[in-house]
């Protein structure tokens, strides 16, 4: 992995030391590609690499499969084959599918991951997770598939909107308050000079966050069950459920993480002895980010169907609880009387 | 993996000793639901575990895109969990496409494949080979994901319809003829019983098959470029092509490996020095079993396109040759002026 600023220029020689590659397909999206296509395919053509450039839709429309199989179609036609490899350029969405993609082309290419967003670049760039959704749930395929090498260019978040510029931080939040108390720190004190998106800042605690979650997944790469890297679903039980029962529309990832933090943090003061004062800090943190409080007036009943569809469960919802900060526990059964009442009170309407 | 004749009543007991699960999806296709659907079902029931019944269409076409994705829906639906498990109960289209589907739900779920099918019994139950096809070819799209366990129950092979039964023996020809010259010789000898599906000498071939495929794949997990397990490709290189030019109609998969065989072996003749009557004595072996000798009326073009496509090429068509009898070598280029001449020599039409 390499975190810089103007990383972006050296795609092609960062492409051809970790794959090997001659031909990639550059796989973005339209918004992305109107910024960064022209930089990236000449970075490319500077390494003597021949590159295909694939456009999806913005969004996390992209990752239903419709999409996953013009893309397969697309590898085909362009006849790409082992040895070359895939480049992802843009955020989640599609570092996620273009990961899928290599991870099942020819039953597995090479692929460089370039997040262009906040969340791509702390959340979706280490661990291998690649995958898309389906209408009943969000990543309920998807397959383990380590990018061969990751390029963070923290100046290419000088251009993502503002909104989901915000929503990306939740994660950093996440990262800190779930596993690394000192990050959460930072973060917190350096909340005034992020917002300008000042770069020094804005670079380290790229690092930071990226070394706290790589420190995890190294030491858990599947996901075991009982397992550390549990700790990194902290707020995202509620959040995952909140945005498939919105049907993915209205709320960003981040937003309903921010909402399942929140969420996680009182139940955490309820259930795990977090002192109150520690949710109510998290609290602060995100409010300064203006990330939102409640959940939008959706029915307790149709939330809580949508938690019995998210991934993780086993035989009922465990949650991932921080009874300190920095240090999550293993994801614990709640009784879902308990959750329905804490839904009511973070906004959901009865019925 | 277990090779027993009887083997799918204990199909319970060997889900529950390698995957744990306590309820799975049993996939398989509407024919073999017919016939085995229910032993299997009763045999899940006795061992306490809870099945559901997903039945696909009959024949290749059950490895098209559009069949997974509703089979990922079906996944959802049922709310198969990563402690539960998929069963594959069918030939090699039943077991590709499962095997996929579990190497693909919530990023990996156990599998079981209990091939019913000379080529499932013996080709696609080693190795970990999963996948799709496209119309661009077949198995473009996978995942390598090793069932947690393999039954093989020879007596399901009765029931298998005459064609499918003598193109499933090209496989056998192919694995002792590319890799084990005495598991060949074995199955000349033992043709006639064969023939007469005697179960004494269905289950010795079976076993000699699988163990010497069972060498090749230890050895190259990965199918690595130079490998060892390229050897298994051998007839393959045209067959796939044969196969896609004739848009998976008309030849059955052994069928068109069995003609790859007969001109991957003059191909030895003229290029590797395999003793033309060792080229012989494969054409009578798979005379005996009435497989095809010629390439059905394609224009060489075609068939070269899809040779182009095939997804084992790398800067041109490499070639699985046998200088001996059991013996591959390593995948070697031939010019396109040579195969074009050679399989004008083998049926193909002129244009």
């Amino acid at each position: 992995m390499r975190v810089t600023r103007g990383a972006l220029r050296g795609l092609g020689l960062w492409t051809r030391a970790t794959t090997g590659a001659r031909r990639v397909a550059l796989i973005t999206d339209s918004r992305v590609a109107r910024l960064y296509a022209d930089v990236a395919l000449a970075a490319l053509r500077r390494a003597r690499i021949a590159a295909s450039l694939i456009v999806v839709p913005v969004g996390e429309s992209a990752k239903q499969p419709p999409r996953l199989v013009r893309l397969w179609r697309q590898l085909a036609e362009l006849g790409i084959e082992r040895r070359d490899a895939i480049v992802a350029l843009g955020g989640g969405v599609v570092g996620d599918l273009a990961g899928f993609a290599a991870a099942t082309w020819l039953r597995g290419v090479p692929w460089v991951n370039v997040p262009t967003t906040v969340v791509g670049q702390v959340d979706s760039s280490i661990g291998g997770k690649t995958g898309i959704d389906l209408a009943a749930g969000k990543n309920l395929v998807g397959a383990f598939h380590h990018p061969a090498g990751v390029l963070v260019d923290p100046q290419t978040l000088a251009t993502l909107p503002e909104r989901d510029y915000r929503a990306g931080m939740a994660e950093v939040a996440k990262t800190g308050f779930a596993t690394d108390r000192a990050l959460f720190e930072r973060f917190e004190r350096d909340t005034t000079r992020l917002r300008a998106r000042e770069a020094g800042a804005l670079e380290r605690v790229l690092v930071e966050t990226l070394a706290a979650k790589g420190r995890i997944v190294r030491a858990d790469e599947r996901e075991r069950e009982g397992g550390p890297r549990a700790a990194l679903n902290f707020g995202h039980t509620l959040g995952h459920a909140l945005e498939a029962a919105l049907g993915y529309r209205g709320l960003r990832h981040g937003e309903a993480v921010a909402i399942g933090m929140r969420f996680a943090a009182r139940l955490s003061a309820a259930e795990a002895g977090l002192p109150a004062g520690e949710a109510d800090r998290l609290d602060r943190v995100l409010d300064a980010w203006q990330l939102p409080r409640r959940i939008p007036g959706l029915p307790v009943s149709r939330i809580v169907r949508h938690l019995g569809l998210d991934k993780k469960r086993r035989g009922g919802v465990r949650w991932v609880l921080t009874p300190r900060v920095g240090r999550a526990s293993v994801p614990r059964l709640i009784s879902d009387r308990r959750i329905r009442a804490a839904l009511l009170h973070f906004g959901a309407r009865r019925g």
